[in-house]
């Protein structure tokens, strides 16, 4: 599956059907028996990750979720990153950039939400906000758009050298896909507050961002931090595969349990020994 | 059940039976059950809260945890905790504090991670510890503590009035459960790093902690911030109950949906007109 959502030399966002299941043969309710069977194992290898953590480990991992509005990076998290311990897991939304944030360099606040050590992170956004919308709205002229490309692939570039698994995802969405899940929170009065008109100025730009999101992905899809563009009209295939990217990103650390740093035997003695009155 | 786990006038710890069910009569086997169902409904609640944060609302629950060592705190945050979206969650665990921390007040790391409006926060150990922990171990002279008992109640009336519900929970355990559960980790080799040879130090100081608990529970169980003890030797009860204590504070804060800021006939007719070529 990895291979098939991998964005490889020459890739063509144009040419992804959003509607596929990659690597996938079963249907929805395989997909869920599927994903449901995936959860122990990730959250068996998450909470490897965090114990590593604890013991002088580097590792962590990075998700970074990019998508059109509607495409489920909630639901990602809610039930993909949802399923293992949140104690182990540092997750941040990143939203219009406050007046503080935008007197820095654009990396700054980005920096400041990287894990630690341990730690599962999930961007819901990142900084590729900052060639992405600024590229179709103009919020930066396209020279320092060029430019921060190349500052992006550095700053992964060191992640990945500090011990940062990164796994980069675009949910990939049809316009008449969102049409219809903008349509349904219009319907139900408890999903009123998820819909926010400004969200048809930016549908209405939907070229221009598919032509920013293929300029982003072939510019900054490396061998240390490359994109996976997961098609996501089906909900059940973009949260199975994603659990598979995170899957293989932990797997891939080779971590094994950390050994104790005390003397057992001897220390199931003194427990023995220890009787409260 | 939760007037059954309340600590009122009279509180009395020793009188709490470590192996009881407090307002539940089934086994394990239905406590699991009653545990799955309530998970959707704490779901819904929580992602409410969370909508109605977004919307100007000024509530938050924080959930305060404090334990013996083993005594369930993080499978509390796993299971209990890990049922909600954890994009609306922010958790802490509170450590021994660094020198930036204790060259502060000690609420000042407190106040640093408290929950924003809309969100769920969880405090795994807490402000406690600086009447706890400072107390067995004289960290702090007793007419300090004696002093922070009245500080943590002005505190937590403060958060109160400002649209905090808090749950301030003390898991409740048996020193012959911790005997069995700190063997059953120095039993298997994918948990040694969860023990450590200073967790006996502690242990052996066990009736001095629980003097330090029922001093701290009855100086600060107030109608604004109430104590639970709950009986933590089953850890299927202590889920049960703590997710049951988050389920009332949230149905507590009485709260709606926040109501559409826009006009939901005209958004349907602009989307229905809104194609993308």
């Amino acid at each position: 599956m990895k291979e098939l959502l991998r964005a490889g030399p020459g890739f063509q966002l144009s040419g992804v059907d959003t509607g596929a299941t990659p690597g996938f043969t079963g249907d929805k309710k395989d997909g869920q028996k599927t994903l449901a069977d995936g959860a122990d194992d990730l959250a068996d290898l998450q909470e490897q990750l965090f114990a590593t953590g604890k013991f002088g480990g580097t590792r962590s991992v990075l998700l970074v979720l990019q998508a059109m509005d509607t495409a489920g990076k909630g639901g990602i998290v809610k039930h993909v990153v949802g399923s293992v311990d949140p104690q182990g897991v540092h997750i941040h939304a990143f939203k219009a950039p406050t007046d503080e944030e935008k007197a820095h360099d654009f990396l700054w606040r980005v920096r400041r939400e990287l894990p630690v050590a341990g730690q599962l992170g999930v961007f819901d956004r990142s900084h590729y906000e900052d060639v992405l919308i600024h590229r179709v709205r103009g919020f930066s002229p396209p020279d320092v758009i060029e430019q921060r490309y190349g500052i992006i692939v550095d700053f992964e570039r060191e992640l990945a050298a500090a011990g940062t698994a990164l796994v980069k995802v675009m949910l990939h969405i049809s316009p008449e896909e969102q049409k219809q899940r903008l349509s349904d929170r219009l319907d139900d009065p408890a999903k009123h507050w998820k819909y926010n008109p400004g969200d048809l100025e930016e549908r209405a730009l939907w070229p221009a961002y598919m032509e920013a999101y293929q300029l982003a992905i072939e510019r900054t899809s490396t061998d240390e931090a490359p994109w996976y563009v997961v098609p996501a009209d089906h909900k059940w295939y973009a949260r199975l595969a994603v659990q598979h990217l995170l899957v293989d990103a932990l797997r891939g650390l080779g971590m094994e349990w950390p050994k104790a740093d005390y003397d057992v035997e001897a220390e199931k003695k003194r427990l023995a020994e220890s009787v409260i009155a």
